[in-house]
């Protein structure tokens, strides 16, 4: 457990409880940030995400946990967040080709304007995300220039920003990482793996489907970095 | 009423049913557009501008009218958002000096976060919101080069945006009317402004203050208009 400084900088994490966004909890506690936890309720496939989460954010000495339910089903135009089949069984070129049904139109610029929110009334100057432009599934607003242009509107759309010496940063730690350097950097920093979860279809039980894209792309990159997935599966 | 051409091109309205927005639903009606409106729950004030404001989606011919409910008082950091007061009297000068208790962090931002995912669903490559730039009370995000940026957001962070020939614009007509100028615009657009509701904190019969910065604001256009407001005032 890293100890909190009184004086140490607050930054906003966006936090799911998945394998990506707990590695960087673990990267912004390392470098000395209270952390602020922001998850989002949305969807009636990752309920289970937001109790894990919650639960490992604790553990992990976040300074608070925000839990926010956004109506993204009113919305549509997702298999997260509709009653589309999530793709299983997809070989890496599948899901390399174009955006996937499981793209929830907008998503991180919805994220990252709560996580501004959030930070300008705590006053913290800093944002982490864990999108990753190496491993991710096709996803548009995954890319540096999407994250650099959000930062932009950050900093001209809030009074922190206008007025403030201290501008906002959105850090994106995993950008260039693959999934097994990721897995490789939170092993060091103490990740304990078997409380994340990455699933877009778990079972009742929680347990992860073995076949969607993050799982596919979560089982390669333990094995890459040569050790097996302590998280449950169900049994197929 | 405007009647609907099947291929006429669709846009995304942030419309919260008062006096501007409603100007630039009229304003996006007579352009041509299939409009989607667009209103956020938040807060407990502000209730029953969301019942008006469905109403007069209805009567100003909307093809929709989206409600989505944000969890705005649990970021707080707002008078609209919290038991903060709202305040009342205020000269012009006084709104005009730095940001006041009214401004909700990043709130035009998460706004249009979702009217982004929406146009996206709906394939609609316009999106409509009814910032002001000249009567605006210190609202950061309210400004040219905020707006400017977030369209940037849209064209990089969406599937539309990056295959897309036809990128997103983030239309603001009333940025540079005052309120004057917006009001003679509507009345030109037929815009009942009876039925629209600007106060930050009206009565429990959802009659305005007359006193708080909105209404200040919206009383002086109409006397510069020469013409009486004609929504409901409570006593005093």
């Amino acid at each position: 457990m890293i100890s909190d400084a009184t004086n140490a900088p607050k930054a906003v994490v966006l936090y799911s409880g998945g394998l990506d966004s707990t590695t960087v909890l673990a990267m912004a506690r390392e470098s000395g940030y209270n952390c602020y936890c922001l998850t989002f309720s949305y969807g009636q496939r990752q309920a289970i995400e937001v109790e894990r989460a919650r639960a490992l954010a604790n553990i992990m000495g976040a300074a608070d946990h925000l839990v926010l339910h956004l109506d993204l089903d009113k919305i549509g135009g997702s298999a997260l967040t509709t009653a589309t089949a999530v793709p299983k069984g997809r070989s890496l070129n599948e899901m390399e080709s174009g955006i996937p049904v499981t793209y929830v139109p907008g998503r991180n610029t919805i994220f990252l304007a709560y996580a501004m929110s959030w930070a300008e009334v705590l006053g913290a100057h800093d944002i982490f995300i864990g999108v990753n432009a190496v491993d991710f599934s096709g996803y548009p607003d995954c890319r540096p220039d999407f994250l650099a242009a959000f930062q932009q509107v950050a900093n001209l759309g809030t009074r922190a920003g206008r007025e403030g010496s201290n501008p906002f940063t959105v850090h994106a730690p995993l950008l260039r990482l693959s999934k097994k350097e990721i897995i490789e950097t939170g092993l060091r920093l103490k990740v304990d793996y078997g409380r994340t979860h990455s699933c877009y279809d778990p079972d009742q039980a929680g347990r992860a489907c073995g076949r969607c894209d993050a799982c596919q792309l979560r089982l390669k990159g333990f094995q890459e970095a040569g050790i097996m997935d302590p998280a449950p599966y169900a049994p197929r």
